[in-house]
C-alpha cells in the first residue's frame, strides 16, 4: 500500500452495491482510488463518491489489474467467474454471495466474531448471508459467556436483499392493494425466489420461503442459517433450526431467536455482556414500550437486541428479538468491515 | 327452542361482529331472530342480514330478555358488565373477549379440541385468543398422536385483530410512505396497544409487541398463548414459550411454531394425521412451492398448515408453518361454530 489502496467494487449500481460505496465514503480504510464496476448495460453511468464524479465500468477479468482489495456483490455467478481472475492479479477479494462461503480455505468473517479466521485466507473472504450476520453479532457475547447448544430462530426479512427490483414490485403490489385490486390480480414476478417457478406477491402478506428449496424441505436461506453459524463460530455441534419468512419491510430484518445456553446464567449477565459487545444496541425496556424496530434500525451498522428474556419453563433458554439493517451490517457494511480488519490485520497483500 | 333461537351480537358494527353477522348468515344453527346490539353511537344503523334489513340498537341489559344465545365482541369492560346480565335473562354467552377466558367454570373452547368442554359451562363460554385458535387446530392432531412436550411459537399476526381503526391507520401510514413520507413523521395512534403509551407506525415494520407487557417481560398476548394452551389441551405441562409480533399485513395470522412430541413419530404420520384432521387444511408441497399464505387464507374458516419439517437435530422436534383467517376461525367463526356445538350438544338452555 503507498497512501491506501485500490480499491474496486463489482456490483456497483446494485441494492448492496450502491450502500457499499456508501460505507467506502466514510471507512478507516486508507483509499488511493475506486473503481467501480458493473455489467455492460450499466457502464457509463456516473456516481458520486465523496463529491466526485466517477464512471461505472464495464466489469471484465482485466478491470482488477492494479486492485488491492475488491468487493463483489453481483451474483454467484459473477463471483465465480471474476473472483478468481482479480485473485489471480493480486486482488484480495471480499465477496458478497452465497458462492463461496462454505468453501473450505475461505474464510466467513463477521468481524465482531471471528476475525482471527481472516488469518488463513487466500484471496477470497466470504461475506456471510444477511440473515446470518445479525444473528452471529448478537449470539456471539452469550457463546463466549456459557456456550450455545441450541438456536431456533424465526425470520421477519426485508425485501432489500433481493434486489431493487423487488422492493419497486412490493411497493407497486401495495399501491394496487390500497387501491382495491384484488390480491389474485397483483403482478408478482420475482418474490419469493427470483429462480425459482412461481411468483407470489408479498404486499400485506408473509412468504415463508426465501431463495429455493433445498433438502429435508428446509429453503436454501434456512441451510445458510445452520451452515455459515457452524463456520462462523467453528462449532458444528451447535443445534440450529430456522424459519426464514419475508414480510413487506422495505429494509431491516427482524428474528425472533431462541437460545439454549450450554452453562447456567441470567437476563441480567446476558444483557450486560450484550450491552458491551462491539457492534450491539441493547433496547429492551419493555415497561418504556423500548423494542428493536426494522424501520428505526435503517442506515446504522449496528444490530439491536431487545426482548430478552427467560424461558418460562427452560432452565438454560432464553428469547431475543434482533434487528439489523440488512443492507449495512447484513451485507455493505460487514464487506466494508472486513476489508478494514484486513488493513487493521496487515493482510490485505499476503 | 321453537322454531330455532333467538341470537343476539353484541358490538355487531366491529370488525369481528360484522364477520360474526357473516358466519351467522350460513350457519347450521336454527335462527329464529337476529337482534344486533352496539353502542349508543351505532344505534339507528341498518345493517344486512339474509338480505333483510336490521337496525342496530343501543346495549342495554334489558336487550337480552328472550334471547337464546349472545354472542359478544365489543371489549372486555363490556364483557364484564353485560355477559352476566345476559346470562342473568337465561342467554348462554359466547363471548370473544379475554375477560372470562382464564375464569374457572367459563369452558374455553376450540370445537375441534375441547367441545366436551361445553357440558361445563354455566351460562358463559369463552372464545380463546386469535392466536391461539389456530395454534390448536393445528397441534391437537399432533398432541393426539403423541403427546405435546413443548411448544415455541414466533407469530406473524395481522392488523385487523386490533379493529378498523388500526386498519385505517396502517393504511395511512403505507400510503405516506410509499408517497415519501419520513418514517419519523408518520401518524400512529393506536397499534401497538390501544390502551398502551406509546405508538409505533406498523406499515413496512414489525413490531415485537401485541398488548400490553406483563410478567416477566412477556406481553399479555404471549402470556394468553401460553395460559389458553394449557387450559383448551387440559395440560398444564406443555412447555409454551411465545414471541407475539405484529406484521403488515390486514387479515391472516402466520405462525412459525416448532414442537417437540412426547413419543416418536415422522413427518409423514404427522402429515397423514393433519390431512384427517377437522378445520385442518394441509398446504405442503415445497417443490411445488405450495405453502401457506396469509393473503389466501383470508375469508376462508379453515387453518391451513404447510411447511411441515422435521427438527434437523431434535429427535422429536418438528417445524410448521400455521396460517389462519384472525377475524373468522381467530374470532367470529370459532364463536359461531361453539354456537352451532352447544345447539348440537343440546347445551343452550341448561
Amino acid at each position: 500500500m503507498q497512501n491506501g489502496y485500490n480499491v474496486a467494487v463489482v456490483g456497483a449500481t446494485g441494492a448492496v452495491g450502491t450502500k457499499m460505496i456508501e460505507m467506502l465514503e466514510n471507512t478507516s480504510l486508507p483509499i488511493k482510488s475506486i473503481k467501480l464496476l458493473a455489467s455492460k448495460r450499466s457502464a457509463g453511468k456516473k456516481v458520486k463518491f465523496k463529491n466526485e464524479e466517477q464512471t461505472i465500468n464495464e466489469l471484465t477479468a482485466e478491470s482488477f489489474e492494479n486492485i488491492d482489495i475488491a468487493l463483489f456483490s453481483a451474483g454467484g455467478s459473477i463471483s465465480a467467474k471474476f473472483a478468481p481472475e482479480a485473485v489471480r492479479r493480486g486482488a484480495v477479494v471480499v465477496d458478497n454471495t452465497s458462492h463461496f462461503r462454505m468453501t473450505q480455505g475461505v474464510p466467513l468473517v463477521v468481524p465482531e466474531v471471528n476475525p482471527q479466521a481472516l488469518k488463513d485466507h487466500q484471496g477470497i473472504i466470504a461475506n456471510p448471508n444477511c440473515s446470518t450476520i445479525q444473528m452471529m453479532v448478537a449470539l456471539e457475547p452469550i457463546r463466549r459467556l456459557t456456550g450455545l447448544d441450541r438456536i431456533i430462530v424465526s425470520t421477519y426479512q426485508a425485501v432489500s436483499g433481493a434486489g431493487a427490483r423487488a422492493i419497486a414490485e412490493v411497493k407497486q403490489q401495495s399501491r394496487d392493494l390500497l387501491d382495491g385490486v384484488a390480491p389474485e390480480n397483483l403482478k408478482a414476478d420475482i418474490l419469493p425466489a427470483g429462480g425459482d417457478k412461481k411468483h407470489y406477491p408479498l404486499a400485506f402478506n408473509a412468504l415463508a420461503q426465501i431463495d429455493v428449496f433445498a433438502d429435508d424441505d428446509y429453503t436454501k436461506e434456512e441451510w445458510k442459517m445452520v451452515n455459515e453459524t457452524h463456520k462462523i463460530m467453528a462449532d458444528p455441534t451447535i443445534k440450529v433450526a430456522a424459519t426464514c419468512v419475508r414480510i413487506p419491510v422495505i429494509s431491516g430484518h427482524s428474528e425472533s431467536i431462541y437460545v439454549e445456553t450450554r452453562a447456567s446464567t441470567n437476563v441480567e449477565t446476558i444483557r450486560a455482556e450484550l450491552e458491551k459487545a462491539p457492534g450491539v444496541v441493547v433496547e429492551d425496556d419493555p415497561k418504556q414500550q423500548v423494542y428493536p424496530q426494522a424501520l428505526n434500525c435503517v442506515d446504522k451498522k449496528d444490530t439491536f437486541v431487545g426482548r430478552i428474556r427467560r424461558d418460562l419453563d427452560v432452565e438454560n433458554g432464553y428469547h431475543l428479538w434482533v434487528v439489523s439493517d440488512n443492507l449495512l451490517k447484513g451485507a455493505a457494511w460487514n464487506s466494508v468491515q472486513i476489508a478494514e480488519k484486513l488493513h487493521e490485520m496487515d493482510l490485505v497483500h499476503r
